[in-house]
């Protein structure tokens, strides 16, 4: 990782004695407070001028530092639900000076990853899968015989949301396995928390019974000294909660898992007395703490939205680095949506939106705040944003089910069952379609054509730029298209500077020709087309003819001009900002497999394997569909003067 | 539907008064349990002699009568989920008169379906969609201010283990929308209910401050008149209850809505009279009824899992028709599954098996019979059940995850996030692969092979016969394979009376030519290789000399095979029990493309378009891939000698 050019930091003196969590473990319980301290600063110190995450991290330095003090890593299994809090996880175990290179190209993953360190027992970025994985593997310990090996999962509040840890929790509290789930709860997911559990966890501390049983636990666990005694201790908490507290006074002992909590997530020495304790106590069980997102930093305590990823700051000042431009610049697709969907509402009173968390991401947020009874957050819960779709469709509503595309593989059965198969005409917007960049492959929204091309009765469209995201969202939501529409755009900015254009109809299934050309045609799908603009500028130069279609949409093709592309052309390159196994280019390969063409094909886009992060800009390069790999490619098609030799390419 | 050669069956003298709801209300709450009684008489009498689900509507005949006298549906949207237990409600709501059509070709569907009837709100099949679809309209309802729009979901305590009903839960406790979940207590999904849901569900009743709350609740709502009292009656109930329970004392209570119950759910005139005392209750609220499934008919009630869906049988007498052959018949593929995985287990100790709430259905009960500690039922958890086998693989166990094709929708981003991107191998037996028969278009396996291939690190095959489906297994769990390994077969019977084959590694991504031949190539993808060997005895008596290659893996392709025949053949068909759009056929264009070779392609398989319910072997035809439509493509193809001609097929 020699050649990344990032800034490496300093550690504080005690940090700076840490490689692997055996090197913590070596110093005593009174350091651990300035190894926390020590160990916050390094993250600010490194994300302020690197970027990444940033909140997530800060607000579980000392649970960070407790959970490798007190557990045998790697051989106990620690899981970071989602991981973009595992920073500190990763400075501990191994990666303190690789740090520097972290969401960078060929870098440090912002993620845990297997393949990086045997210390990340499970691969995250969507949230909610630690309970189920760390079940799993303490199903496997006990089969194997693995009588002390521990298995810890650590989940925030925000992705407790979700349908798949309840999922879990019902597994675990009927199978009776030694994990320990920790619930970290900060009100927070990226935005605030919504919907009706962040309640319930609020209110589980108020009860009478829980107060009660939350003191008598902790005063005596805070009562006992270390050693022996711990087993008879353990034993006795046991007794002592089976005796207070019904079966049925609280979601999580109700489903078979004892509670623990709530406990301040913030003081070290009090998280390693509790969880030693705890390592005596056998089956399924929940720690409740509470902690601060952006927790020792003022303004990301503050804001803890703004602060989730602020890019790079200043960390004295706090201020965060925008580049200014003397021109206007393009906009972000995001708030091209959140702009437009606010301008239809305006105008057609059926017009809702709805995003599974992330408001801010996908610019929904404007609304929200202008209209609140008609644009919702419903939490990390996309299954739940689907359906509640299908059922505000089935009464007229034109919903905007904003979901990245990534995110979208959550709620696969629900676009098929509740909503392509009714025939219901809820429109997807797919945010993050395509290379997402720094996230990486859990993130990459490389998939949506071929698993939503497959489905019947779907309209799939992709915009080339400003105009044509807003004339599609226009379109989508006349009562003239009665079927699902999905709307797939990247990450980040268009090309229109001046971008607020009238909103016009699109005709569905139509594309267009941006360049005439008689050697190759080149077919574009969305954002991709601007890259064939810019080939285009200097193929003209070389003398090559190369015809550009923006085919605008995947489904349904446009089967005219694909005809007058069949009969004129002899070689054809596809384009898309997604895979090429069964997406768009695919579809072009049946089209003219139906109808009897023959042309050469180059299919350009995501390869069949996993890409990691970087720079969209990198990773275009890479997966050869930049505007260099299309100049290549248009060259070595044309080098071939006989089309059959071109099969040696 | 004159043309389906059924059973017509005569109701009952008060049910053969009742065309539609408006019919059912002109009866007195004394008529009710008669009318309960004729419905379920006329259940058994259809469903004895025409087959179709059983136990589910047989459970809730009292409700079904008591919502359709209390509701003004279809103005009041009533959500049956799942919905093989809304017989009772489609025969109230005018289909008695077709109701011997069932699940017929061209038949009603055993579903509710709403381009059937206006009294079917919401299309359903799988389970669990009820709460968020009942939200959407509810919310839409308030938006066009209908005040008086009443919105019901009915859902079983086997679909509230899913995510989905949680997610929605906490949106309907956050948003206070009027609506109603009846929660259909039965202790069984199809096979018995498993997870700590089930135990939690039955301990909120006992729990001491329910018991007072149900008490002071229901003797209230005893004592009182109807009329215009159960206004002021109701604001006591609401006292009463904000008084008594704390907000953390009950799951639903805790979410944020009002949960009434448990009331027994075939007491008819008790049930009208609480559904019209919670009309008056504004907001979300819960009523926990109680019911047995089979309800009425002796030998259901005993073994419910047998009688989900029986078959034909003697309503007197009790038994199941069944065909006696006298020679030794193929078993079906599920059978082979079930076997198979104990004789794996049997030799290798990291064998396990993990099924979503379909151990019969898949026949992994008998793994789970013989070996309990390695193979589990985790509920209706399709989410839950891929990542759980994900956190086993990282410990090295071999396990089978067996999740119907249509189930598997559920579990998309688990496949991609937890197994394809950390290349964890995990064995996904994809049960009911292809067309699935009478369930219809929510349950065909259409969509596995696009939205599978289109995963980095996948392998998927699919056996043409029970030797294939045991080798693929076994292939599958051996130390040598180190990727994911999707094995897809149809609903049914194999070909192999005597199946019972040594086990035997078999080559991944090599295919097999069954038959050499000149005119044609035909690929064929599992088990419709099968109708293929028939169409062969048929075009070789017509002199067509026709090749067929089973080609076993849609991934990785037999590149080696291909190029044979990419070498050989001007004209190629390939065959798949799937979607022609991104599938098997796509992915040989692809290679096609790739490697210059232009073959004239005819690509069978199901088409782009919702297919309906019928016989498997009706709905081949329908679609154009059984052994004639077979016949007629190589025909059609050879009747045209210059290549070019067969552009106008």
């Amino acid at each position: 990782m020699s050649n990344i050019n990032t800034m490496e930091v300093t550690a504080g003196p005690l940090l700076a004695q840490i490689e692997f969590p055996s090197d913590l473990k070596k110093f005593g319980k009174e350091d651990l407070t300035q190894i926390s301290n020590e160990l916050r600063q390094f993250i600010i110190d490194v994300v302020s001028v690197n970027g990444g995450h940033f909140g997530a991290s800060l607000g579980v330095v000392e649970l960070t530092v407790a959970l490798h003090y007190v557990y045998n890593t790697p051989y106990d299994q620690l899981i970071w639900d989602v991981g973009h809090q595992a920073y500190g996880h990763k400075i501990l175990t191994g990666r303190r000076k690789t740090f520097h290179t972290n969401r960078k190209y060929h870098g440090l993953s912002g993620f845990p990853k297997r393949s990086e360190s045997e210390y990340d027992a499970f691969g995250v970025g969507h949230s909610s899968t630690s309970i189920s994985a760390a079940l799993g593997m303490a199903i496997a310990s006990s089969i194997k015989g693995e009588t002390d090996r521990k298995h810890i999962a650590v989940i925030g509040d925000g992705a407790m949301t979700a349908g798949l840890p309840f999922e879990a929790l019902q597994h675990a509290g009927s199978c009776k396995e030694d994990i320990l789930i920790i619930l970290n709860d900060n009100n927070m997911s990226i935005d605030p928390n919504v919907g009706s559990l962040k309640e319930y966890l609020t209110d589980i501390t108020t009860s009478k019974t829980y107060n009660k049983v939350r003191d008598d636990v902790w005063n005596m666990l805070g009562k006992m000294p270390f050693g022996k005694m711990h087993q008879k201790m353990a034993s006795k908490v046991e007794a002592g909660i089976k005796g207070v507290v019904s079966k049925t006074s609280n979601l999580f002992e109700g489903l078979g898992l004892r509670y623990f909590g709530q406990v301040d997530g913030h003081n070290v020495v009090k998280l390693v007395e509790i969880l030693k304790d705890l390592q005596k106590i056998k089956g399924p069980k929940v720690l409740h703490i509470n902690t601060v997102k952006g927790k020792g930093y003022d303004l990301a305590e503050k804001d803890q939205t703004l602060w989730h990823a602020p890019g790079i700051f200043d960390k004295v000042t706090g201020k965060i680095n925008k580049v200014v431009y003397d021109s206007p610049q393009p906009p972000k697709y995001q708030d091209v949506f959140g702009k437009t969907i606010i301008e239809l509402a305006t105008t057609n009173p059926k017009v809702m939106g709805v995003t599974p968390a992330m408001p801010s991401g996908c610019s929904l947020k404007y609304m929200m705040a202008e209209m609140p009874d008609r644009a919702f957050d419903v939490g990390i819960c996309e299954q739940h944003a689907v359906t509640l779709s299908a059922g505000l469709a089935t009464q007229g509503m034109k919903v905007f089910c904003n979901i990245y595309s990534s995110f979208m593989q959550r709620a696969y059965d629900q676009v098929i069952h509740d909503v392509a198969i009714q025939k219901l005409p809820v429109i997807f917007c797919l945010d993050r379609a395509g290379l997402v960049g720094d996230d990486g492959p859990t993130h990459h929204g490389a998939y949506d054509i071929p698993y939503m091309r497959c489905i019947p009765n779907m309209i799939i469209a992709a915009p080339m730029n400003e105009k044509e995201l807003r004339d599609m969202m226009y379109t989508a939501q006349l009562d003239s298209n009665e079927l699902p529409f999905v709307i797939r755009y990247p990450r980040g900015e268009g090309v229109m500077p001046h971008w607020q254009t009238p909103l016009e109809p699109m005709a569905i299934g139509k594309g267009m020709c941006c360049s005439e050309g008689t050697d190759v045609a080149i077919l574009s799908m969305g954002h991709p087309g601007n890259f064939v603009t810019n080939a285009l500028q200097v193929l003209q130069q070389e003398g090559i003819s190369v015809a550009h279609y923006n085919m605008r949409f995947v489904k349904p093709l446009d089967e005219n001009l694909l005809h007058q592309i069949g009969k004129k052309f002899k070689r054809v390159i596809t384009i898309e900002d997604g895979t090429i196994v069964g997406g768009f280019g695919s579809a072009c390969l049946e089209f003219f497999a139906a109808n009897h063409y023959h042309p050469q094909v180059a299919m350009l886009g995501i390869p069949d394997r996993i890409v990691e992060h970087g720079k969209p800009s990198e990773l275009h390069a890479e997966c050869g569909y930049d505007t260099t790999a299309i100049i290549r490619t248009v060259e070595t098609m044309m080098a071939k003067t006989n089309p059959l030799e071109v099969a040696t390419l």
